[in-house]
């Protein structure tokens, strides 16, 4: 890919992604597959202003050995230091970026018990610092093509051809065209406007149906707002949390959730596959799952906590998104979720509260935003999906029609 | 390289190198060049026993970014969660292994004094976590093909080949042979066994001299003893510091060198080459130095601290080791060390004094063992070089003859 181009996706994530502030420190997330571009990403974090650019490098196969070999115990703990790191974040509030590229299924085969005890460990010491974290800063997640990864999206492609096409693919769903920053204005603008249309709405529930047997009603929270593209943290910057993003969403009432839904694409939880399944929900709470690959992978995730088994997101995306048009399975959330009509388990976003800013977590969470340690998201979009909203004065209006806005 | 043999390299580093105690912690200090090696090392760190083992990446490109656009300030802080980790290193003496890798030029037109003042900084904080740690944890040192630094050993071969070639010369040099610990136990008692000499000679001064214009005189610390290959750190563990080491060492008295002494090899001193120079001598201390290149690096290395311009060690290696018969200039340290008599400037160290564990680390200083920040091995062996012995009875003992063992 040519190294111009590269850098003008750069500077999309620096500038429009997480925002620098003059000064502000960035952490940058990374795999080791593509440190070329991370230099280059580390320069255009320096060049809009960044006093300080941290980089964690993460490299897959080692989490592997560490799950095998370390004991649950050693595992679960954090140490000192690291809780110290934690509250460096706490107290400077610098900007996240997680480049994403690793094997959707690369951690296949791995203790999935043993690694979700080890979370839920680190979770119990983690969790204050995360609350005292959430909506006070930027983050952006973003791709660049891992190795392993492109040859799961590309199986026929050499490993040279592929990764050059995955690139070809993130970027043109990214929108990096001539002039991305505009490109990113206008589309946030066009998001904004689905939302206000939406909000306008007043929702009181989403029925969602399908032919391959969902049928599914959710409800929402009257203090909740349709969200999309550009977001403002509690420090007052705006920021892209994702790029791509195609999504216009809501954070549901935890406990208000009737019926069946089915997914419609595989879903990569902690680097391994889960395919065809279905949930069940009574009483906002699933109770029962079934799924033909990764059964064991499944029943583990909505049982994290307490809230993993109840929704976080109700994401309306248009099956003729240009990511979904692009024909690719990407096996990766960031962009599968940018293709299709999604649910989220786990845990709610407190930033869909209309001014959030007014009220403390613990209130989001009474209103009915749900809390948990995990956040999943998994497509339901199909070709023939039809939403309809049930608003507050009873009217039914139609959201979505054979997978696409029904306005 | 096959995979069997990087196995088996791997292994000489975690059971021969660091020698790693059941349940203990391992740090490994890798850059991105061989992710696939690591890999391979960390899961023979766990099946030598290790209960955790941590990799800290590091990727050169950055550190040129970091020293351009972060103020001078920014770079020499240390954060209090940094801090924090040294203090976990002082609790846990977790094994550390370095694999190094890096273009050996790599950082070069770096705004070397800011790079300078930044590590000086930092070192203000450090120091007290460095000075607990000395001597009481086990380390290697251990080199990986990086794509750069191969393309610089072997100019005239494609990358894919000039890292292969790198590899076999690595590999050979360590003593990957088919029974690697075998070939270690051996070769660390034919070390002891010059030591053994060496002692017994109870050695005043050493005298080198070569046609190049070398004449440096050298005082030795009466309780300085000489050591190579195998050492055992205060806390009883035995290990190998060096993957290779050919080398018999000892550090000298603090303020007793007299004479000037000049380079043989080309130095890479934090990512820059320095090359063809000379350093003179007067009461122990550097009083002048001269390079045909890297001038302003080898100043700045000289001034570090007031200790950077004292001796730490004084190395004998015969001309004709394995590795320098090898025919190969590897433009670093770790096997150009190997290759040839050298100097340190720069942090003695206090395990040679006999019996250090008896003394603090003041008193090992009192003796004459030198203080720094920095330790920088240059070397100075040449074909023709003489070394003599003058001994505490007068006599005067051949130990080098035409840059061989005399003995």
């Amino acid at each position: 890919m040519k190294k111009t181009v590269l850098r003008s996706y750069a500077r999309l994530i620096a500038r429009k992604g997480v925002n620098i502030e003059k000064g502000q420190e960035v952490v940058i997330a990374a795999s080791l597959d593509q440190p070329e571009f991370v230099r280059i990403l580390v320069e255009e974090c320096y060049r809009a202003g960044a006093g300080k650019v941290v980089v964690e490098w993460d490299y897959q196969p080692l989490t592997k050995l560490h799950v095998r070999h370390q004991s649950t115990k050693t595992l679960s703990h954090v140490e000192k230091w690291e809780e110290e790191k934690w509250q460096h974040y706490v107290d400077r509030l610098p900007c996240r970026i997680h480049l994403r590229s690793n094997d959707p299924d690369g951690l296949r085969g791995i203790n999935t018990a043993k690694l979700a005890k080890s979370r839920q460990g680190q979770y119990k010491v983690l969790k204050s610092y995360r609350k005292q974290l959430e909506g006070r800063y930027q983050w952006c997640i973003a791709a660049v093509p891992g190795r392993a990864w492109a040859k799961k999206v590309f199986p026929d492609l050499s490993p040279a051809r592929a990764e050059e096409k995955l690139w070809e693919v993130i970027l043109s769903c990214s929108r990096v065209t001539d002039d991305p920053l505009q490109a990113w204005d206008e589309h946030n603008a066009d998001l904004a406007s689905r939302c206000e249309y939406l909000n306008n709405l007043h929702i009181r529930e989403l029925r969602y149906r399908a032919a391959n047997g969902t049928d599914l009603t959710v409800g929402m929270i009257p203090q909740a707002v349709f969200c999309g593209g550009l977001e403002t943290s509690l420090t007052g910057h705006s920021f892209n949390p994702n790029i791509p993003s195609e999504e216009v969403f809501i954070s549901p009432m935890k406990g208000k959730a009737e019926g069946i839904v089915y997914s419609s694409m595989p879903l990569s939880y902690e680097g391994q596959l889960i395919e065809n399944f279905c949930l069940r929900f009574e009483g906002g709470k699933i109770v029962e799952v079934k799924a033909e690959k990764g059964q064991e992978q499944l029943e583990q995730m909505v049982s994290m906590d307490e809230g993993a088994a109840y929704l976080g997101e109700c994401a309306l995306v248009p099956y003729d998104s240009p990511i979904r048009k692009a024909g690719v399975l990407f096996y990766n959330t960031l962009f599968d979720e940018n293709a299709a009509c999604h649910l989220a388990i786990g845990r709610g976003f407190i930033d869909t509260i209309r001014d959030y800013g007014r009220y403390t977590g613990e209130e989001c969470h009474q209103m009915g935003i749900n809390e948990s340690m995990i956040h999943v998201d998994f497509m339901i979009g199909t070709a023939d999906l039809s939403i309809d909203a049930v608003c507050e004065d009873g009217s039914v209006v139609p959201v979505f029609r054979n997978g696409n806005w029904a306005f």
